[in-house]
């Protein structure tokens, strides 16, 4: 089980090496969404999202180890194998063989050994387990994990910072969601610093079985986990160790469109002057488009990843508006 | 004249406002440049360029003015429209026809009254006090004007603290250089403040006229000021306050190809997930494609801003490498 007290000493064990990521906002953003949007910007944090924090929480955590394994579609794998190489340890990292070309690429040259899967037809749970236990090397699962949960969680500690600074104690604090590490981190550390914010997670339509478990107090899963944009966050289902966290600190979830991801991330674009991914949007566009879902006259986002190929960006700048 | 305490003191009227924008780094970017490179993001200072910092620095120093006007390519423009904004005063722009269509809406939208000029045939100096004298509104110059100055080096303050956190004393620092404001308000911090850095001016190809002027010891123009991409940093000449000040403490000034521009931005995108504009570019370009003319092992680049438009940064993500 993960705690307020493993979040903050996951904050001191990174400290020295992760980067307190900027709050953003925008005039032109308020306008657009109808209230003070802030945006967290883990776009900007080492290998580009979020998954650094988890990633070096695991890794600090480990002691006499040869090295990890972590199956990613590409945020984690890229988080884990700059920690596992700033610990001096090897990573195995095995990612579907859909995973845009650029995950694939950055974790490998960062030194990383790449493993590719069948996201349809392979279970990647059963072939993590097997490989980690064949080389003798230490599973660090992408969000059902306390250490990695605790490591997400520190985005939460500093979000309530930044937003006590701006004077902003009520929020809906809006957070994409795949299976749960980062949402369920950012509960905990609201939960204990900032108890009057509320997290919110957000998913693309047709993969949202965080939503729809939320709805039915039951944790559901997706009917498929191809052929979406954001593959980041893109799980079968949530974690046991995640959902009922969730199920504890969040109000309902928000879905958006595919469409809604790419004006999001041309808004980011234009008015932030970062480069969020679509899966990394999700919050943002929620922020944008789906006001009348929200409540308060501020509302948090986390961006929390930035890794796109530049066809897909330039796909998201042509957009229309 | 500007001197580090009307730094300090700038620095001290912009804390509650500004941001104190992030210093970035990535293992990709150290590799290509051969020695480690931090990129100081003022793209991601409010309205996208470090300009904000001068131009709420000059109003904030102004007392019972009806309203101020200024002369910008766009990025000043925004700076002062928002600053005004901030201050209840109203604000008249001018800006060259040629300007990013984005830059003109944007302080349009900003609550400033555009007015635009021909960059090849009329004067802007002459036309900006023309109206200044006819409307009763103080000129805020965009770079000869030492409260302008002070706020610009507001940068290189944040550079010094940010680099010692590093454990970085020695460096060379690059700074996109147009008239001189940022360039020479960098120059005045780290002389008080890292003495044992040294500052450098990067100009694009054909625009070099503060390389040439360094060169010569004394002050020579540009022969064009149009048909550049680097729009933000095309001056006819660099400042008689501004001047001075880079001859004292700047070292040789760095000139780099529009193409290198367009490799930086790409580089910036997938590596650091921050969008620049092509004068923005100009330092990491420099850092990344001009190592032989750099010493030392650690550069900083200041990445000074990313008012782009989608056309031209789709431009910049097709390059190839």
């Amino acid at each position: 089980m993960s705690t307020i007290e493993m979040i903050h000493a996951a904050a001191e064990r990174l400290k020295p090496v992760m980067r307190k990521t900027p709050m953003l906002s925008s005039p032109f953003l308020d306008e657009i969404a109808g209230r003070r949007v802030f945006i967290k910007a883990e776009c900007l944090q080492h290998t580009g999202s979020f998954k650094f924090r988890g990633g070096y929480s695991a890794l600090s955590g480990l002691h006499d180890v040869k090295g990890v394994i972590a199956f990613s579609s590409g945020n984690h794998a890229q988080g884990v194998a700059l920690a596992a190489r700033m610990h001096g340890v090897e990573a195995v990292i095995i990612m579907p063989s859909d995973a845009p070309v650029s995950k694939v690429e950055n974790t490998k040259a960062l030194g990383a050994k790449v493993v590719l899967y069948d996201r349809a037809t392979e279970d990647r749970d059963a072939l993590g387990a097997e490989m980690a236990r064949q080389s003798n090397l230490a599973l660090v699962k992408p969000f059902d994990e306390p250490m990695v949960i605790a490591g997400q969680g520190t985005v939460g500690l500093e979000i309530a910072a930044q937003a006590a600074e701006r004077g902003i104690a009520e929020a809906q604090v809006l957070a994409p969601c795949g299976g749960g590490g980062l949402t369920s981190g950012i509960c905990l550390a609201l939960g204990a610093a900032a108890p009057a914010m509320t997290v919110r997670p957000v998913e693309p339509e047709g993969f949202d079985d965080v939503a729809r478990s939320l709805a039915l107090g039951k944790r559901v899963s997706n009917s498929r986990l191809t052929g979406s944009i954001c593959d980041a966050i893109i799980t079968p289902i949530s974690g046991e160790i995640t959902f009922p966290i969730m199920q504890t600190y969040c109000s309902a979830g928000l879905v958006v469109s595919e469409d809604e991801c790419l004006h999001a991330m041309k808004h980011a674009f234009e008015r932030l002057k970062i480069v969020i991914e679509p899966g990394g949007a999700v919050a943002l566009a929620a922020a944008l488009f789906h006001g009348d879902e929200i409540e308060g006259d501020a509302v948090i986002c986390v961006a929390s990843g930035g890794n796109v190929d530049a066809e897909m960006f330039g796909k998201a700048l042509g957009m229309l508006f």
